[in-house]
C-alpha cells in the first residue's frame, strides 16, 4: 500500500490473539464479528457480507473453531485474503455461523450489541441454537484504538497524500476569488488520488466566507472573493486508513477580526495537541485546547467536541470531547481541530492527524498551520 | 437539481402523511425514526445525526409534536431545511426526542428495529419514558420504494450522468488497451461529476479479463489486454438519488465463448426487465430472467441475486431475487442486473435502473446493450 514501507504485514493472528485475551478477560468463549470494518481489522476480509466467529481458547483447536463466513460472491475473495481462517460461504449467514456455533456447543458467545440491531437479534434468538447470547459492545474497537507500526504507516501516506493535494492546489493558484467551493473540492480530490488514494476519507469540504462558519459546510457552487475565510477539511484513504486535516485560509488581507480568531484557534489546537499523552484522560485534552477558547469569550461559538479517534474508520474510539470517559495510551491516533464559528461572517477551524507517543505526539499533516494569506 | 425539471419538489408533508397512516394501521401513536435516510426522505435534512419523532394522528396538533431532533453542529441547517417542523437542538437528541414523547405521553411509540441496535434500545429503556417502545422495522422504506415524479426525474438524470461518461469514455478512446482499470474508473467518476453528479453511487467497479468473472471486483493497476471482457458497474448521485448501471464491453475481436456468454445474459436481461410490471411478484422477476441462463447450464455461475431497489440508497427495497417476497408496485424503481461470471477467464454482468409502470417499465440507463466492440 506504501511503497517504500519496509516493514512487516497486518498480522491479522496475532490481532485475533489480542482479542482471545478480551474475550477470556469476559468470560466469554466466542465473539461473533459482525461489524464489517472489524471483521477486516482481525482478518484482512474487505468484502461487503462478513460473520466472523473468534473461538476464545488460544489453542489450535481455537483456530479450527474460529471461521469466516460470507456468500458466494465472495468466495473468491475470501479464500484469497483469509487463508487461514476456516471459511463458510452461505447466502443467510450469520445463522450458519451461529449454527455451527451452536453445533460446537460454544456457551456463552458475545454479540457486538452496538452494531447488531434489534430485529437482527430476535432472529438470533428465533435459530434456537442452545448458546447464551451476551451483548459485548466495543471489544475489537478497544484494541483499534492502539495502533501498530503497519497501521501508523498507512496513516502516514494517507496524511502525506493530503498534504501533497493541498500543497499542488496552492501551487498551481487553484485557490483564488472567482473559483467555486465546488470546482476546489474536486481538484482536492482529484490531487489525492493523484497522489496515491485510493478512495477520499469523507466528502470534502469547501466552505468560503459566510459557509465557513458552518462546521459540516458541503461545497456549493459558491464563489470565493477576496475576504474570505476558505476552510477545508479533507482526507484521503491508504490501505483502508483514513487521514483527516482541515486548514482554513483567508483571501486577500486579513482584517483584525479573522487575526484574531486565527490566533485564537491556533492556539488552541496547539494546547490541544500539546496534551496528548499516554495515561491523559481525553476529556483533559479537550480541557486544554476548549479552555483558551472559552477564557477568550467564545466558548459558545466552538459547538463540537475536539477531535476522535482515526483509523479504519474516520470517526473511531476514542472520542476526545468534555463528555469523553477513557485515558490515551501510546500509539492511539487522534484528531484534534478545535474551531471558532461566527454565523453570517465566517469560522475558522485547524485540525490535525497525530499519534500519541510518550513525550511529543507524532504529527501526521505536516501542513503549516500559519495562517496561509491567498493574494 | 436538475435544471429542466419543471415539475413539482419533493412534499415532505405529504410523504409523512403518508406515513401517519401506516402509523394507525400498526396502532401506533407515533415513529421515532433514526435511520438518517428515512430522515432525509421525511424531512429533507441532510446532516449527519437526527432523531424524528412523527406523531400519528393528522391534525394540526400532531404536527406540533412531530419534532426533529440534531446537535448543536446543524441549528442552522435545519432551521433551513425543515422550517415546517419544531427542531430540538440537544447532544444527547435521542433520550431529548424520546423525553419529550414520554411528557407527551404518547403510548405506543414504534422504533426502526432493524435500524437501532442493541445497545441503543437498552439506553431507551434506561430513559424510564413510561412508553411502550415497539418494534417496527421497514414502514418508511415500504413508503420510499414507490417514487414520485419528483424522485423519478432525480433518478433520470443520475442516469442520464452515467449514460453520458461512459460515452465520453468511448468516444474519447479512453478505453483501451494499456490503460489500468484503477486509471479508467477515476475518468469514469470525473466524467460523470463533469455531467452533474453530485456524488458516486459505489465505489466504480471496472473490471478487465479474469477480474471480470469477480463479481464485485476492486479496481486495481491492471492493464487492459486484446482479448479481455472489461466490465462497468457505476452509478452517479444526483439530487441524493442513485443510478446503477453494468455494461461489459470486449476489448478486439470477441471470441465464441464470449459472444455465447454475453448473448445468454443479455436475453437473460431483457427477459428480466420485460418481467416488471405492477403486481408481479418480485422472485417471479427473478425467475424470468435467471431460467434462461439455468436452462443454457450456467445456473451455478450466476451466484447472486437479480437486482434491488434504488433510490436514496444504492441498495434498498425490494429486494429481487430467488427468495425475496412481495409484488411489484407501479413507480418502484428497481435494477435489474443478471451475471455469469467464468473464474480464470472472464464474466458478463449487464445492469439497468428501470422504473415499473402499466405496461412496459421505463428505462433510465439507456446506454446500448449491444456488445460493444473496441478495437
Amino acid at each position: 500500500m506504501c511503497a517504500d514501507y519496509a516493514g512487516p504485514g497486518p498480522d491479522y493472528a496475532a490481532r485475533r490473539g489480542n482479542l482471545r485475551s478480551l474475550l477470556v478477560e469476559n468470560g466469554l468463549d466466542a465473539l461473533l464479528v459482525t461489524d464489517l470494518v472489524n471483521v477486516r481489522y482481525l482478518t484482512g476480509f474487505t468484502g461487503s457480507n462478513a460473520v466472523l466467529l473468534v473461538h476464545a481458547w488460544d489453542t489450535r483447536a481455537s483456530e479450527d473453531r474460529s471461521v469466516i463466513g460470507t456468500d458466494g460472491r465472495y468466495s473468491a475473495q475470501v479464500a484469497a485474503q483469509v487463508p487461514d481462517l476456516r471459511a463458510e460461504i452461505a447466502r443467510a449467514t450469520a445463522p450458519r455461523i451461529l449454527g455451527l456455533a451452536g453445533e460446537w456447543q460454544l456457551g456463552r458467545v458475545g454479540f457486538e450489541s452496538h452494531v447488531v440491531t434489534v430485529a437482527e437479534h430476535t432472529a438470533f434468538g428465533e435459530l434456537r441454537t442452545g448458546l447464551q447470547l451476551v451483548p459485548t459492545p466495543g471489544l475489537v474497537e478497544q484494541l483499534r484504538m492502539v495502533k501498530d507500526a503497519y497501521e501508523i504507516e498507512q496513516l502516514r501516506a494517507a496524511c502525506a497524500a493530503a498534504d501533497a493535494a493541498l500543497r499542488d492546489l496552492l501551487d498551481q493558484g487553484l485557490i483564488r476569488a472567482g473559483r467555486t467551493e465546488r470546482q476546489i473540492a474536486r481538484d482536492l480530490e482529484w490531487a489525492m488520488f493523484a497522489h496515491g488514494a485510493e478512495a477520499v476519507s469523507f466528502e470534502t469540504i469547501v466552505a468560503a466566507g459566510a459557509n465557513s462558519a458552518v462546521p459540516h459546510h458541503r461545497p456549493t457552487g459558491a464563489v470565493l472573493a477576496v475576504g474570505d475565510f476558505v476552510k477545508f477539511d479533507f482526507g484521503a484513504v491508504v490501505g483502508g486508513y483514513h487521514s483527516d486535516m482541515t486548514r482554513t485560509l483567508v483571501l486577500g488581507r486579513p482584517t483584525d477580526w479573522q487575526l484574531e480568531i486565527y490566533d485564537l484557534v491556533a492556539r488552541s489546537q496547539r494546547a490541544g495537541c500539546a496534551a496528548l499523552a499516554p495515561g491523559v484522560a481525553t476529556s483533559a485534552v479537550d480541557a486544554a485546547s476548549r479552555s483558551i477558547i472559552e477564557d477568550a469569550g467564545y466558548g459558545p461559538q466552538f459547538v463540537h467536541g475536539l477531535g476522535h479517534g482515526v483509523g479504519l474508520q474516520i470517526h473511531e474510539a476514542p472520542g476526545v470531547a468534555k463528555t469523553s470517559t477513557g485515558t490515551l495510551l501510546q500509539g492511539v491516533a487522534v484528531t484534534v481541530e478545535p474551531g471558532v464559528y461566527l454565523p453570517g461572517r465566517g469560522g475558522v477551524r485547524i485540525e490535525d492527524t497525530l499519534v500519541v507517543r510518550e513525550g511529543t505526539p507524532e504529527l501526521l499533516t505536516l501542513t503549516s498551520k500559519d495562517l496561509t494569506v491567498v493574494d
